[in-house]
């Protein structure tokens, strides 16, 4: 009975007759006033007094090409985010703007993380973070200037990384004898004082952490995802046996693989990197990939098996158990706010941002709704027992009661932001003792549910219980999503044929550095991995026809 | 009857007949093998390369001046720690370097936080970070470049900080066109932003905090105290009238007051700072002053009202309920990796560190005991049992079974690491069922209870009683200390005597800056606050016999 009453009743409560389409032009109209409009892109990126680079980013082409800025003031009125499938790329930049996640630093390719953009990296910080300790990981913090001697001691490291320095050369007034690099990543620094602290097979494994941020001179910047300055974890150990440091490296690819199934809902393929798109410093390269929305890879987590190429750079000496002296063994680890980019191009859909519960800031967002004076108190008293109940079993839960915005206005606010679940409470809700909830992954009547009774152990067991359907929900759309645009290919012209028409393309490979490099000129698809996990039978590269001992997968990436 | 069998059966189990001495020579002969002599702290700022600045710091000097290398290897053979009462700086580096906290990094003035270092300054984190949200302020992240003519718009801003900047003038290869800051503070960046998003009175309050690294060319360096690169928290907040903003720099000093005292038994003196101390760009500086065991003072936290200083310099503007353009009035506050030199300056003694329970990464420590194979699994399954219980209900509790060292070898060590509570697990104790405790902040047998029972109850309600009461106790001792080292003084020359012998002096002030730097050029000593706790009465200025509204407190400091 609740149910068939409900409909006309809530209707009746809004004051637009359209607030039953999912985007009532009004309230869209009417949000806007609060939405402040995105900085305009180009603007964003124009305060570039201080970048040396050239003036077009991807960004601005991809902004300018698309979307020139008084086309894009009229679509403001009628829409506040670009639809994902009309231009992935502008409807990410929407969604950053529209849903407060970050904002343009005044140097070029720098970043602002917004409180709700950073509550995303901090869940991604706490869960990370105890599986660190869990597995015998100490924090701790190395000095971000780093003697530009230190680079160039490990070749293949201060080739990959010296284009991309920046470099303090100015310190209290005075130019610096020998310049010093802001760090891109630790291993220098670390080995230098590994040198220092380790000596004999008693000071080994040793094992750290730090949450730092690292700085990269990208050109060609995007928020999230390449930023001139981001915010990472770089794991470093030492160890007396190359096996001690494979299995180290590949247990820091495994707690990030679960992360990403588990926490942040997304199906990561993981394997290893090829020596072309190895780690400059590594002997091998852990990696997860992940596909975006628009069917381009993402390498969402790194974990280095670094051999004793740096320990032999550095010096790093420690007395085995026969009174050898022998070179340490050694990984790095690494994941990034790149991984929230991740998240968002994974989940999001025309709406706005979809969250995955375990990595929402906010996972149910309760709206009151009333019409008359009388009906107030009532409703919001309610709420608020209601978010109180949710928030005591450790649910996190966000009452709106402002009173400058409609209900509808809410509804759409909240669904951009991504909270999985909403509960709305009416008068009549009141009075039999139940809610509406509706999920942000099914829109529409099909993600409504009527009459949830609002006795708090029987709401929270429903909310509870919906949160981790909407978690595995999630992760098996993006599933689905992956293994639909994977295809197994044999031959070269396959491989051109798939990534051609935007997918990935897996097949056996055994060719060489120069036909990898052919690849990805002759495509733009590059070896995203060679994939633990691997199909039986016996392989023929793709490209030589000789015996392949592994497929890799190909596509085009981030 | 356990009691008085208890002392013969221990030390029978102790390779030497002198463990009954605190510091029995054979042990710490034993234990220098293990401490890896600190490295030569003038080798640690000898790779200086990369400054341009004087080649002799204040470390530098008093490390030549106090313990030249040879001296200092000799030393290193009798004694861990120099006495504090003999030299307290040296005392300071030697815990320092002997507890594992930090060591120095390869650019002058950098330190590297070692993990026992850095869960220090994570255990402030966490209860910073709890109660910065329940304020209603949420984390985000500015970038660390600055354009550099940002840094010039604030007058007072930029005279305050451009002598101690870092800059950026090549990235990628390039010579920047406008050289970048590296962040000495958030100030100008933050105002940039708001700017963006401040626009009507129902976007305020703003509040907003972050967890940061920031960078000051500082010439003399100590570690934790005063590095080139450091940790800190800034938190920024934008008001509508400056009766809220006064009330947010109010209400930011008390957290940190509260902090200091019931975390970190630190008895703090809370108040203003003078108008030469203020902050670079504040209109009033809110200070918590510590006194540290050598008397001097360290200003250990501060909070800033800005009023419309950077308002202003940056336009960053509302409109009121009124429809009027107004400016924001702002705050700014911070805690930094300082505090942590400060809990050891606080607390620490000739024995080595010593940490109060609330911040130590490891409250309690249990070492086994046994002589005999025969008794070593039923006294390491005791020792496992009371660990699994102790954990179970909360404490930071670490069990020792490494079986290199020996029983008094790991009592000299923890205690040098300052864990506030030991247990001691024998033969003897596991017949009868109970355990030894030994207190880090009373030495020697006072400190000692024999035969507290190992039910895992019992257990637990003791040692929680134990660390609260030493906690209480190392937040007396600090308060007694304090006291009795601050005199009340009514003239210039009993200011003077108060100084000159060490101490802090409280008196009434109503003079003129020029007077008050004065003071500094004469005694050494600066007004570390007008204290909020003021004494009643008719007071006169001990400079000029001018009436005076407050008494100010002066003395050396860090």
């Amino acid at each position: 009975m609740a149910v068939a009453l409900r409909l006309p009743s809530l209707t009746s409560l809004f004051s637009s007759p359209s607030v039953s389409r999912r985007y009532p032009a009004v309230l869209l109209r009417q949000s806007l006033r609060h939405f402040r409009p995105p900085p305009p892109l180009a603007a964003g990126f124009s305060a570039q007094s201080a970048a040396s680079s050239p003036p077009e980013t991807e960004d601005q082409v991809n902004n300018q090409k698309s979307r020139p800025s008084q086309e894009r003031a009229n679509q403001d009125r009628d829409r506040v985010i670009t639809p994902r499938s009309q231009d992935f790329n502008a409807w990410y930049l929407d969604i950053i703007a529209n849903a407060e996640l970050a904002d343009y630093g005044p140097v070029r390719g720098t970043m602002v993380i917004r409180p709700y953009g950073y509550a995303i990296w901090e869940a991604i910080q706490d869960y990370l973070n105890v599986k660190f300790k869990e597995t015998g990981h100490s924090n701790m913090y190395f000095p971000q200037f780093i003697p530009y001697s230190f680079i160039e001691k490990e070749a293949s490291h201060v080739e990959g990384f010296s284009p991309e320095l920046a470099l303090v050369t100015i310190g209290g007034g005075k130019k610096l004898e020998e310049k010093l690099v802001v760090r891109p990543t630790s291993e220098t620094i670390v080995n230098h004082m590994f040198t220092q602290w380790i000596h004999s097979h008693r000071d080994l494994p040793l094992m750290v952490n730090q949450w730092a941020n690292v700085t990269r001179w990208e050109m060609r910047t995007k928020p999230f995802v390449r930023t001139l300055e981001f915010l990472w974890q770089e794991g470093h150990t030492a160890h007396a046996t190359p096996e001690e440091a494979e299995k180290e490296a590949m247990q820091m690819i495994e707690i990030y693989t679960k992360f990403a199934y588990e926490q942040a809902a997304i199906p990561v393929i993981p394997g290893r990197k090829s020596k072309v798109e190895t780690f400059a410093g590594a002997s091998k390269t852990y990696t997860i990939e992940a596909m975006m929305g628009d069917r381009k890879a993402l390498q969402a987590g790194t974990s280095h098996n670094l051999g004793q190429n740096f320990s032999r750079a550095f010096g790093t000496l420690f007395t085995d158990e026969n009174g050898q002296r022998q070179h340490v063994w050694q990984t790095s680890w690494a994941i990034s706010t790149r991984f929230v980019g991740g998240i968002i191009m994974t989940h999001g859909d025309d709406i706005g941002l979809t969250l995955p519960p375990k990595m929402a800031p906010i996972q149910v967002i309760i709206i009151p709704i009333w019409k008359k004076a009388d009906e107030k108190t009532a409703v919001l008293s309610a709420a608020l027992s209601v978010k109180e109940a949710l928030q005591k079993s450790g649910i996190k839960v966000k009452l709106d009661d402002s009173e400058q915005r409609t209900p509808g206005w809410k509804f759409n606010f909240w669904e951009m932001k991504g909270i999985p679940l909403r509960i709305e409470i009416g008068p009549r809700d009141v009075s039999s003792g139940s809610v509406v909830i509706s999920r942000r992954d099914v829109p529409g009547k099909q993600g409504k549910v009527f009459g949830i009774s609002m006795e708090p152990s029987i709401l929270e067991a429903y909310v509870k219980d919906k949160l981790d359907e909407i978690q595995l929900a999630l992760l098996g759309r993006a599933t689905a999503f992956r293994d639909s645009n994977i295809v197994d290919v044999s031959s070269y012209d396959e491989l051109k044929e798939a990534i051609s028409i935007g997918k990935w393309a897996r097949g056996p490979w055994s060719a060489s550095d120069v036909d990898e490099l052919r690849v990805k000129e002759e495509t733009g698809a590059t070896i995203r991995c060679f994939p633990f996990e691997q199909p039986e039978g016996i392989k023929t590269c793709l490209m030589t026809g000789n015996p392949a001992v592994e497929v890799a997968i190909f596509a085009k990436s981030y």
